[in-house]
C-alpha cells in the first residue's frame, strides 16, 4: 500500500521528512569492475571492447563488425511499419522545434570606457550517447539525446547501444537514422564508454559522454568524467500531482501507473487537498491495475514508493513540492499557471488536466531527460547548451586599458600577484 | 627550460600528443580521510565541524563564534583604504554589468496545433561558495563567484573560508560585503563542505556549492554531489598566447609569468609562427623573472611545464589549440578577431596587444573561473545560469491533446508502456 499522509496529523513533519530521504536506488558496487574494464580498454582498445561483448553481452565481434553499417540501419528502418516512423518523425520535428528555441546567443559590446567584450556559443565537437539495451532501450530517448545535439551542430555525434546476443532494436536504429546520429557501435556497458572516451583503433574518441545507463555504465561515466564531459547521472523515474477536487480521479490513476510502470524504484506521489480525490484516486488506481500489462512493476513501485499526501490547501503544499523537487510535476486545477507559478523547483510543469505527463516523454516538445531524485533543487533537464560550451571575449584599446590599469593592479598587488599587475603595467609606457 | 617545439621537426607529433596528456596535478588520495569527515559533520553538526577546526586551522570555535559577525565584516571593511575598496567596487560593477547580460531568458509560446510551450528560469534557494585560505585566498574570486548568484537571484548566499590560527583576510570579508554575501563562516576543508551539504545546528544546508579548494575540499566535493550540486574541479591554471611577428616579447613575457606566479603547476605556452619572437620571448622571460617577487613559484611553473612550440603559420595552428583547449587564450595579432574566429575550444579569449589575460582577472566583466585542464572541449566558465535552474511548461488542451495522441500511443505501445498509452487515451472519451 502507498504511504498515506495528512498534513493535519502531527506526525506530518517527521513522516514528510522520511519521505524525502527514501532512497529508492539500490547501490551495487561495481566501480572496481567498472575501473578494470576501462584500464583494459585504455590499454588494448578493440580487442577489450570485443572480449567483453563476449563475456557480457554473449556474442562475438571482430574490428569490422563493432559499428552497425548503414546497409544494417537501411534494413531496420525497412522492417518498422510506415505509422511508426511517422510517430517517430513527429516527435522528431516536435522536439526539434522546442530545442531550436532553446539555442543561445552570441552577444558582443562595447562599454562606456571602450572595453569590448562579449561570448560566443561553440559546439562540442564529437559526443557520444549511450542508449542501453534490453527493456530500456527506448527510441524516444534516441531523438530525446540526439536531436538537441544536432540543433547544437554537434558534428559527430557517436550511439552505442548493447545488444545482447546480437539482438538490434530495429525502432533504435530508426530513430538514430532519423535524428541524423553518424555512428553506431553495437556495444555497451563500462566498456563502450571507455572506448568513447579514450577511442579504440576502430572509434575515435569523443568530448562529452551523454545518455542513461546501469550501474556500470554510471560508475564508468563518473570515472571517465574529466577526460569527457558527462551528463547527469540519472536516477528512478517520478511525478508528482498536484490535484484539487476538479481533477478526474481515473486520468490521475493513470498517469500515477505510466510512472510505476517504468520501474519497481520509480515514484508516483499525489498531492491534493480533497480526501474523496485521494480516496477515489486510490481506489482507481487498485482498479487500472488489475489490466496492466506491467501491473507486477508498476504495483511493486506503488505500493513501496507510492504517496498520497493531504494537504489542507494547494497553495499550502507549494513549499513541500519545492522540498521534494519533483523530477514531473502535473498540476489538475482549474487555474494551473497560477500555482506552477509558485514553484520554484520541478524539472517539468505539465498544466491543466489534457497533458498527461506521458505527451511530454513522447511528442510534447520539452527533453524528457530531467533532474531526478530531488536535484531538479539545483539542475535542469537536458537542452542545447548541454552540447556546446561558451567562451568569453575580452578586447581592450591601448586607451580603455590604461582607465581599467589602476584597479586591476591595485588588485594585484593586495593579491601579492605582482607579475599580474606588471602584465599590465609594462603595456602602459608606450 | 621550456619545452620547445617546432612543427617541421619529425617528432612533432609525438611529443605534441606528450605535451597534451602531461599531468600537472598531484592526485593526493584524501578521499577516505573527507568521507570521515564528511560522516561525522553529518552524524555530530557543529562538535565535528568545530573539532576539525581545531585540528586543522588551530584555533577553537564555539557554535556563537562560528559566523563572522557583522561587526567583524564592519571592522575588516574599514581596514581597507579607500583606494582598494574602490578598485574592488569597480571590477564588482563591471563583473555586474558583464553578467547581467548573461542572464537567460524566459519561453512561452503556442504551436500551429495549440500546444503551449516554454520553460521557466528560476534562481538555486541556498548556494553555498567555497573560498580557501592562506595564500589562494583570493578577494577577485570572492566576487567572480559571488556576483553571478546574486545576478541570477539566488536567496540566500553562504561563503565558508578557513581561517587558519583565527587570521581573516580583511579584503576578502570586505569582497564579501561588496557582493551581498549573507553568510559567512570561519570554516574551511571537508568539514565546511559537508557542513554546507548536509546542514548543521548552526548552519542551514544549501543546494548547491561552488568555489576552488585543495584536495580535501575537491574529494568532499564530489563525495556531496547528488546531495547538493557543485561545479566544476578546478585544476591548475593555464595560458596560450598566439602570437605573430607584431607582438611585443616583454609583454608576451609578462603574460607567460603571470600565469607561471600563480602556481608551480601552472602553465605557460607560446605558440608562433616566428622564430626570433620565440627566442626573444624566451630572454625576456628570463630577464623579468629576475626581478619578481614570486620568482621561485614562476620559474619552477616555467622550467617543468612552460612550453615554446614554433608553427608553420597560426592559422594551422588552430587544430593545435583546439587540442590544447586553454583556459585562456591571447591572440596577439594586427588581427586577432579572425584567428579567434577559427577557434572551437577556449576558455576566454583575450584579443589584441591591450588585453593582458590579467584584465580578465579582475576587472574585465567576464568570469575568471573557467574551464582547465583540457576541459574547454566540453565545459564553459562559470555563468549566471550555474545558479539557476530551468524547469520545462508544457499544456495541451482537450483538442491539442487528441491531434498528438496517436503518435504518443504508438511509440509507447512500441516502447512496451501500456500505462503510458492509457494515460493518453483516457482523456480521449469525454
Amino acid at each position: 500500500m502507498p504511504i498515506r499522509l495528512d498534513q493535519r496529523d502531527p506526525g506530518f513533519d517527521a513522516a514528510f521528512a522520511a519521505l524525502l530521504t527514501t532512497k529508492r536506488e539500490v547501490s551495487e558496487d561495481v566501480d572496481r569492475i567498472a575501473a578494470e574494464i576501462i584500464d583494459a580498454v585504455k590499454q588494448q582498445g578493440d580487442r577489450a571492447v570485443i572480449d567483453c561483448t563476449t563475456r557480457f553481452d554473449r556474442f562475438d565481434l571482430t574490428p569490422a563488425t563493432l559499428r552497425i553499417s548503414e546497409a544494417e540501419i537501411d534494413a531496420a528502418v525497412a522492417a518498422c511499419s510506415p505509422e511508426l516512423l511517422a510517430a517517430l518523425e513527429t516527435a522528431r520535428a516536435r522536439i526539434e522545434a522546442y530545442h531550436l528555441r532553446l539555442k543561445p546567443a552570441d552577444s558582443w559590446s562595447v562599454d562606456a570606457l571602450g572595453v569590448e567584450s562579449g561570448w560566443r556559443w561553440s559546439a562540442i565537437e564529437a559526443v557520444g550517447l549511450y542508449v542501453p539495451g534490453g527493456t530500456a532501450s527506448y527510441p524516444s530517448s534516441v531523438l530525446m539525446n540526439a536531436v538537441p545535439a544536432k540543433v547544437a551542430g554537434v558534428g559527430r555525434l557517436v550511439m552505442v547501444a548493447p545488444t545482447p546476443r546480437g539482438a538490434t532494436n530495429p525502432l533504435v536504429l530508426a530513430a538514430a537514422r532519423l535524428a541524423g546520429i553518424d555512428e553506431v557501435y553495437r556495444i555497451g556497458g563500462a566498456q563502450a564508454v571507455a572506448a568513447l572516451a579514450y577511442g579504440t583503433q576502430t572509434i575515435a574518441p569523443v568530448a562529452k559522454i551523454v545518455g542513461p545507463g546501469n550501474a556500470y555504465v554510471a560508475a564508468a561515466k563518473r570515472r571517465v568524467f574529466g577526460q569527457v564531459g558527462i551528463d547527469m547521472i540519472a536516477g528512478p523515474s517520478e511525478v508528482l500531482v498536484l490535484a484539487d477536487r476538479s481533477a478526474n480521479p481515473d486520468w490521475i490513476a493513470a498517469d500515477l501507473l505510466a510512472q510505476a510502470e517504468h520501474d519497481e524504484s520509480a515514484q508516483s506521489i499525489l498531492v491534493t487537498n480533497d480526501a474523496a480525490l485521494a480516496a477515489a484516486v486510490e481506489k482507481a488506481v487498485a482498479a487500472q491495475l488489475a489490466t496492466l500489462p506491467r501491473a507486477a512493476i508498476a504495483g511493486r513501485s506503488w505500493a513501496d514508493y507510492g504517496a498520497i499526501l493531504l494537504v489542507e490547501s494547494l497553495e499550502g503544499a507549494v513549499p513541500l513540492v519545492d522540498r521534494l523537487a519533483p523530477e514531473h510535476l502535473e498540476i489538475m486545477t482549474a487555474e494551473p499557471e497560477r500555482l506552477s507559478g509558485m514553484i520554484r523547483n520541478a524539472g517539468a510543469i505539465f498544466l491543466g488536466g489534457h497533458t498527461p505527463e506521458a505527451i511530454g516523454d513522447y511528442v510534447g516538445g520539452p527533453n524528457h531527460v530531467l533532474p531526478t531524485a530531488r536535484s531538479a533543487r539545483f539542475s535542469s533537464g537536458l537542452g542545447v547548451a548541454d552540447f556546446m560550451k561558451r567562451t568569453s571575449l575580452l578586447k581592450c584599446s591601448p586607451e580603455s586599458l590604461r582607465a581599467l590599469a589602476p584597479a586591476a593592479t591595485q588588485l594585484a598587488e593586495a593579491e601579492g600577484l605582482q607579475a599580474h599587475g606588471r602584465s599590465v603595467t609594462i603595456r602602459l609606457n608606450l
